[in-house]
């Protein structure tokens, strides 16, 4: 989809202007629902406006680490009535360029989310509580947690255009609230969706007197100059959400350089389905594990991969609940050909490894960019045998089951996986399930970040006891989380400690009598 | 000092055992007072015994992630008590291996300050607060930081035989209050002081009920199976406190692997004596800057290594008011040989790079290994055009004296600088500094974890408020620090979510009604 032209038919914002990129390579989106191209072509910038970028960053954090966090509040929630007042607009380019539906996802349930974190974030710059002030006034010591002293490079994913945009999401919000600049670079997936929050974040941000440079977008940029900005001295951290394969790549380049690098990489979500709880309900949970795989066309990051069932014959009957309901549904319209091609792989990588297609497996009819509900299926034994292989994520509407043939080998297999974003065990309500929960929790446990029980992991509740993160490579520490305030926030701040330093040069919400 | 041996002399701590090694390589420690190596020899443990370590302490951690905090701090409080009444034996061996005096400086104050540590980390094992439960009663979240789920090695320095020994400092306390095991690798310097602390902490952990593989000690590796160690899948973390060179490398193996990795590596810690404060008490501050700088043989991460100074009569007044104060000062004990030769490599690389020596440069009389106060300049044009040189650390009484023509090189000379672990201010009484200290504070302030007025940054407190850290290369997070309950602990914590799990399988300390 990438080619050249002579003009750029979107700008840049850098350094507070939207200017014409002197990019000689450009790049257009597609509306996965038609298959079509989309008409507007964005810019791939060269090295030299992201040097800009980051030059007119350098500059701006100073000013913004001094500033009121009043204006930073004040700027978050003007944005969220923009983008209120622009929802339609919004729904409906996002919806071309993502194919997610405009009613409910865009408009009723991802863009309220996206105002909703946006407002809580103003919230947590208001009271400050990320800062977490520590005061010693024996000892005259007094610590906070402050900006980073840098820019925070936002590389947001390809599905959630709103609530998780490298210019509109949860980490951009965080980023911010912490009184860092951002430089967005926009998910090739909906540069047009991106281009029109950030018109919209450029009106509010007009509004108030926070520095022009606060907040900046670049379209795209080669893999090379990728690397150079997340190591980029100017550079205080990165926020990456995206394809393992990428993000280890960005993550090494900014590990060498002692930048800081926050990526959510990829996570299976291993479900574990107990007998007791087949016994009870079998119906439903295959309903509900249904509709968990298939929502977002399985294009979310907490999307059931893995479901390790009994090898019984009640584990056997779930799984034939399961494909007959997979069976009956439509093919779901994925975000990008992208996407479609990585499934296709993905799916052959699971076969080679010893699983079997049992449904789905195939794209859609129609011009539109589709994939079926998809399961597979493989013994605990083959499961333990080619792990690696076989705990590889498949972004999309697939999901492979695991039959076990004890709680123990339950337990090897979960030992077996790599750290993930959540793990999940059904159980019966009567307690018969016990002994085998506390057998396998344990090992779950210390596998993911947030532990789930009788729930699927699909829907990421907006809480600040809430983790979205996880062990790696989940994501690449863990004691973050990607949502739930004040922790997202912390992300992006550095400790402060303030020896022996006076009142008048302390920061004023370390002024005064002890707290 | 390192030779073959068929016998080990001492015994390692694996699997709650104290077993002979399996080394066929051994080495031996110097007593630097006298130029004399130690008669005992210690083993070079072989990639088999760590992987035994790791087997055990693998299995120690779910035990002891399920392990009351009380036992915790029950065997911290042992711990302490039996470090006091050893703590003869400990001075005596420290002295010989160290070189550093019985009193005040074991005795008096590195002993109780460690001792004071522990049961600091007592208190934070009861009272949980580094756990920051935060519970979500409508939405059925709780979510509470949580141990990592397998051992963290400690590796710590050899300037600190007792606070930042790797079984008995700071970082050992932290990552044990997180409820991790510990694999301790001894300093190569005071190995036997580590194996003593090692008995004594063996004797206090057979007093309780946690896992005998609670913590384990190992005395020296090879290069390879550091690195090997620090990235194996089973370990969960790293703390490290060493050599930048050394300290980068194993950084590396455990980004690669996605471990985390603490590391606190390297610091000048900047001193800016500003014109108003010379004007006013010149001599004062002079001698406060000797004694920081000569304290311990200058072997202190928060030694001042970089001074600068207003190149005016005044400033070059003081530079020669520390000259004299430098030469009428006895060589000082150094740590260990190695300690000598980097010295003696720091200075040429100075030097090479345009610094001149003007005091000192060269080891004393007599058997000992020892090293004169040492001063260099350089003017800040020099500076500034070898920036990178010049602010390499060099451990020791050694510091480097920069003459700035103006307010604006000053700043300018931080600006060049990397992250440190502290950044001094020394203005005057009188408010003539304050326009100088707000053009050259927010540049400092950045580049430091610990920002000091009129205070010279040696002498660490042991307080909630204290940052020991600081941006990259100081340590490898700016949001972490080394001293400083609870943040120090978090390093080594994980979020854990529980979603919709009922009361009876949620930690103890989430269940009841809110809190």
């Amino acid at each position: 989809m990438r080619e050249s032209s002579d003009k750029a038919s979107s700008e840049i914002w850098i350094g507070g202007d939207w200017c014409a990129s002197e990019a000689t390579d450009f790049f257009q989106s597609e509306n996965p629902s038609k298959g079509e191209v989309l008409a507007t072509k964005f810019p791939v910038s060269p090295w030299n406006e992201i040097q800009q970028a980051l030059n007119h960053a350098a500059a701006a954090s100073e000013v913004l680490a001094k500033a009121n966090e009043n204006q930073i509040a004040d700027f978050l929630d003007l944005y969220a009535a923009g983008i209120e007042a622009n929802s339609e607009a919004l729904a409906e380019i996002a919806h071309s360029e993502t194919g997610l539906p405009i009613l409910p996802r865009l408009l009723k349930v991802e863009l309220p989310r996206t105002t909703n974190q946006l407002r809580q974030a103003a919230t947590a710059a208001r009271n400050s509580s990320w800062r977490r002030a520590v005061r010693d006034t024996a000892g005259s010591l007094n610590s906070t947690f402050a900006p980073l002293g840098g820019p925070v490079v936002v590389m947001g994913p390809n599905n959630f255009p709103f609530a998780f945009n490298s210019i509109a999401g949860g980490d951009f919000a965080a980023a911010l609230v912490a009184q860092n600049p951002v430089i967005a670079k926009a998910n090739p997936g909906h540069p047009g969706t991106t281009a029109l929050l950030a018109r919209v974040s450029s009106e509010a941000l007009a509004k108030t007197s926070l520095p022009s440079a606060t907040l900046q977008l670049l379209f795209h940029m080669s893999d090379e100059d990728g690397l150079k900005l997340v190591s980029h001295a100017r550079t205080a951290a990165t926020a990456f959400t995206g394809s393992r394969h990428g993000g280890l790549k960005l993550k090494a380049a900014a590990d060498q350089a002692g930048k800081l690098f926050y990526a959510e990489l990829s996570s299976v979500n291993p479900v574990v389905v107990l007998g007791g709880a087949l016994r009870e309900r079998s119906a439903a949970i295959a309903e509900e594990f249904f509709v968990s795989c298939t929502a977002g066309t399985g294009q979310f990051c907490t999307s059931p991969g893995l479901l390790i069932l009994p090898d019984t014959p009640e584990g056997k009957s779930f799984l034939e609940t399961a494909i007959l309901r997979f069976q009956q549904a439509p093919a779901g319209t994925l975000l990008s050909r992208n996407v479609l091609l990585s499934i296709a792989a993905g799916i052959e990588r699971l076969q080679a490894s010893g699983a079997v297609v049992r449904c789905g497996g195939k794209s859609g009819s129609g011009p539109g960019i589709t994939f079926q509900g998809t399961l597979l299926s493989v013994s605990g034994a083959t499961f333990l045998q080619f792990s690696s292989q076989l705990q590889t994520e498949v972004f999309g509407p697939v999901s492979l089951v695991v039959l076990s043939s004890s709680n123990a080998q339950t337990r090897a297999i979960i030992e077996a996986l790599e750290g993930n974003l959540t793990g999940t065990v059904y159980l019966s309500t009567q307690g018969e399930d016990k002994p085998a929960y506390h057998e396998v929790e344990p090992t779950l446990r210390r596998k993911v970040g947030r532990l789930i029980n009788n729930r699927m992991p699909t829907g990421v509740a907006v809480s600040p006891a809430m983790n979205h993160g996880g062990p790696f490579p989940a994501t690449t520490h863990p004691g973050f989380t990607a949502v739930g305030l004040p922790y997202s926030i912390q992300r992006f701040a550095a400790l402060h400690c303030y020896d022996n330093v006076c009142q008048d040069f302390l920061p004023e919400h370390l002024r005064g009598e002890q707290i």
